[in-house]
């Protein structure tokens, strides 16, 4: 089967996660600076969020650049992932509202490890489905950048109950670390 | 016509179907484990929804795979499937909000009732346009995971009224059967 | 310029518009039969609003079926008809929720109106860019269906005020003309 | 790497941006003319975000148009404008609501002003890729349309506080000013 209707509905669903998030940015009912300044802490967990799914929107526009052919084991591995990442708005709404507090905090951390393994099954699906000893085996191999950002997150969480910031710096070194994506990828889409 | 612009708008709608629903999915408003665990209800019908419309997709998918063409008695054809699914949100939080009561179960299984007959009526206008002794024709029969689908949804909407875990345990098996599609549809669309 | 994209955004637009109306389906806090048939009236318009919005869809598939390029006035004239049909949830929910009296009955027909017309000047466009003589322009010619309907919406508009059920008949009356979409264009596109 | 999905992800987007906002028009509870009257404030807003989001659209379409490859980098610049856009939903409703006060009309010129700003770098991000002395680097020049846009933002933004209604009306001079894309574009994607 050809990738191109899992793309498609993919990038709907992603659409529509990185949108309806702003649909929880009610606007305040005065018009006064500091009206709009309380709803400063939903506006920057709207922010991460709209980068974390800007970056798995990238990453999985990578992953598909390379991907010739699916099966239904990769379209479930797939919706698995699209499972985790449509709880998103849902943990940056709870964030929001309390402002950065423990409980949210981590259970943010935890939606973001569960969304980084679905991605690695997802990756690791494709692998099988294109077979060892071929160039999509070889650049969905699983490394230390994935390794390290599933460690950070269990960091994040646990630390979010010392202090909440700590674990979303650590949300946020992980995007760092992710936010421009393998080179490797593009380079091979290019080769073909 | 061509397929691409019927399998454009209905991954569009599958894809709004399939998240809007954790828009109902309300952050509870202190950040105690309780509260948290009170929204499990509304948590678990949005994963059986979640897991149903992955389903629908899917089996969509492996469907337009096989179609060549359609025709406007399709494209209807079609809107009634996804008239039925789009009922599939309202329900399912219908059900969270009342914590598994009879009525809301019943109503469930009738609209994933209504989707099955109306993914069948799909089937067979496209059977019809392709013509009797083609591929398309023989792979759409309806066989005895058709028909025995649509028994067990009845079963559970009648055991509903008894015992709403029942009826929820049948719409669970139906999802078990369906959850892999046909390889028929995968290993035609390889042949071609 | 190709047709891909304006196809590709409208199937976008339409998608949400066919689902959000759901969203305004609230499922009653009581589980009883009496709570579910209060909310009728709101199901019922719901389901008139689909039709139309799925007859909008069907057609437009049909014309851009034998549409080959596109230019910048098209791109509006087509903005133009997303923005009426966008409103078509709006006075949905207003009818839903007033149990069908004249004000917002006679509202909706505006904006099928409304719909109608520009429908009517994108098509028009498309013509005007095909040139005089293409098969494009003789299919496009406005025809006795097209000012039937809008003299039957102006009548409904009008007896919206006296009995508003009268209205609704003849809207539905419209959809009914318009549910099979002109087979010439399907002949048109085959014959290509 | 193709455009394609670029392309596909910003109108699922865009169409949601533009959708949503008529999700803010909630219909009246009543269904007199004074009640319909009421909500004009917040139907203006909306008009001008629909015309707004649409020219946004309407040029980026243009500007894909003769784009023929893109990097990590311009997914990036793309995904940055789309951010800046997915906040007009916001400001819009605000506006509405306080019937066009001076703070919200201002955030709403700041909106827009971030939003020109990143089509800038998104065309340059672009013209970068495509290299010097192509037709791509020479069509996405920064000219005076640009510049002049950015500053009659910016005295809008100003004028918002000694009277909303200026600022406004500075907002829609740029919108009139790029109703109509650059032929340009168009000119050339004919060439091709």
């Amino acid at each position: 089967m050809k990738t191109g209707r899992l793309e498609a509905f993919s990038d709907g669903v992603l659409a529509i996660i990185i949108t309806i998030m702003v649909l929880e940015l009610k606007p305040p009912h005065d018009t006064s600076i500091e009206s709009i300044l309380e709803i400063l802490p939903i506006f920057l967990s709207y922010l991460v969020s709209f980068i974390y799914v800007g970056i798995y929107w990238n990453n999985h526009h990578h992953l598909f650049q390379i991907t010739e052919k699916v099966n239904g084991r990769i379209l479930w591995a797939n919706l698995h992932l699209l499972f985790w990442l449509s709880l998103i708005p849902f943990t940056t709404t709870w964030i929001g509202e309390n402002h950065f507090t423990s409980l949210p905090v981590a259970l943010y951390g935890f939606i973001l490890f569960m969304s980084g393994i679905a991605f690695n099954i997802l990756a690791k699906s494709i692998a099988g489905h294109h077979g060892i000893g071929t160039k999509v085996h070889q650049l969905t191999s699983w490394g230390l950048k994935e390794k390290g950002s599933l460690i950070i997150y269990l960091l994040g969480i646990l630390l979010a109950f010392i202090n909440p910031y700590i674990g979303i710096l650590c949300y946020i070194a992980v995007a760092v670390i992710w936010f421009i994506p393998s080179k490797k990828f593009e380079k091979h889409s290019t080769e073909k």
